[in-house]
């Protein structure tokens, strides 16, 4: 059984500084958002550990799993505990005995494999470059012309991370009409995918029929991470990196990027 | 030997785009950041691959090598080759006998242990978050304190890449008055900064007399790996992360952010 039961104490703390304008010092205090090592352990094995904002771990550890093809399908993953220590947390996901197998027979095959999707790896023979095509769904034809723009304009005011911190990513889930109805935030870029991927996938929606929008730029391991769980469209604020464009077109996903509240380029076109 | 050969060839491509405007979309090329798989191979065997800008990649591996405790002094270094490929690069670093004896036995008791710091490790127990004390040398009290301003400042002119595609980080080694005297440019944040140090290094400068500013956030593994070159100082535009200040204030490095033109907040002071 999968639930959710994040708190948020654990998203930012307050911390003395020194505040600096021209000539003058004062002191005060500032927000700053908590990053923490989180390890993420499939079946009893210590798997990964990413540098992670501390909140919504059971959804991160889902998306994780999904966007990096340990786990096939949500019914792959049979249940997710998160442990939290003083400073750090370990998610214990528990995968289906075949899910748990194939990711045996990964890392021996692939030593050192884990991570961000590329970090991990030692060479560059291991490096999963081809994407298999994104199953063809009929969401790129209901796509409002304006949904773009709707969520550039109405993202800064549901990062409440940032808003507090001026730290922190966020990628959101939108409907076709651009409404956002999931925000996960992360001073991780992929970490925020990965959650916002696990929160889509826990609320029972399917990531073929919406797209992401991302707080910022776009790069190899974010696309190919959405390609892995079908997502047909990928807008982020600022620029797409030339693999990012090359996945994304491998994999048939729109890539439109600089999406802000008066337009938009698109990159990889449907 | 060592001798610095890079091309700027590959560091940018122009793709065709689309460009939407309210309802009107024009089509038109956009040039781009290159990413590109690098591998850093370490006297004959294969250490870790980054998704890396391929311009300066000879002062990446050095600098790679340094901020990871690879080599500890450059003298460890014996020659870096750059072998170049169709989309994808390898750096081959001759290290001195005792350096590379050492890698060998690290390599064996922190298996996957590679990348950026954090990614390519499997528990948190092989995460060093144990940062030694930065040595300390005069820089501190030599600084103008109008010198992160003027740092921020003339930072946009110098990001040569970033004019170009918008989508890549910068870091800057800066004098004890914010003069910039050398600027790396990379779409990851820490590649930017190891080009750095490998360009000082190169340069014949000492990591002690100066400060790093960087165009991202400041976190963990950027600041983990400044201490491990002893610099003193290191100033971002943006935000820092709980960790980034914890690992500064145990290394005595002084930790500035939000550096702008006209003031700045310090959170680790000297």
């Amino acid at each position: 059984m999968i639930e959710s039961t994040d708190s948020d104490i654990h998203t930012t703390m307050s911390v003395p500084v020194v505040r600096h304008r021209g000539e003058q010092a004062s002191r005060t205090t500032d927000r700053i958002a908590q990053e923490w090592p989180v390890a993420i352990v499939c079946n009893g094995i210590s798997h990964a550990v990413m540098m992670c904002t501390p909140a919504d771990l059971d959804a991160f550890a889902l998306g994780f799993v999904l966007t990096e093809g340990i786990a096939a399908r949500r019914s792959d993953v049979v249940d997710i505990e998160v442990v939290w220590h003083a400073a750090s947390a370990e998610v214990e996901v528990t995968l289906v005995q075949h899910a748990f197998s194939e990711l045996k027979v990964r890392r021996r095959s692939l030593a050192g494999r884990s991570g961000c999707g590329v970090c991990g790896i030692e060479s560059i023979e291991l490096l999963d470059l081809a994407a298999e095509p994104v199953a063809p769904g009929p969401f790129l034809s209901t796509l409002d012309p304006q949904a773009v723009a709707r969520a550039a304009a109405s993202l800064p005011d549901r990062q409440t991370l940032q808003k507090q911190t001026g730290g922190v990513h966020a990628a959101a889930w939108c409907n076709a009409a651009g409404e956002i109805v999931h925000v996960c935030e992360d001073v991780g870029r992929h970490n925020a995918l990965d959650k916002l991927i696990g929160a889509v996938t826990f609320a029972r929606a399917s990531t073929q029929d919406g797209f992401v929008f991302l707080s910022s730029r776009a790069s190899y391991e974010l696309i190919r991470k959405a390609a892995r769980v079908n997502v047909p469209m990928i807008a982020t604020i600022s620029a797409p990196t030339s693999l990012a464009i090359d996945i994304a077109k491998q994999a048939g996903i729109r890539l439109v990027a600089f999406a802000r509240g008066d337009g938009f380029v698109e990159y990889a076109p449907a």
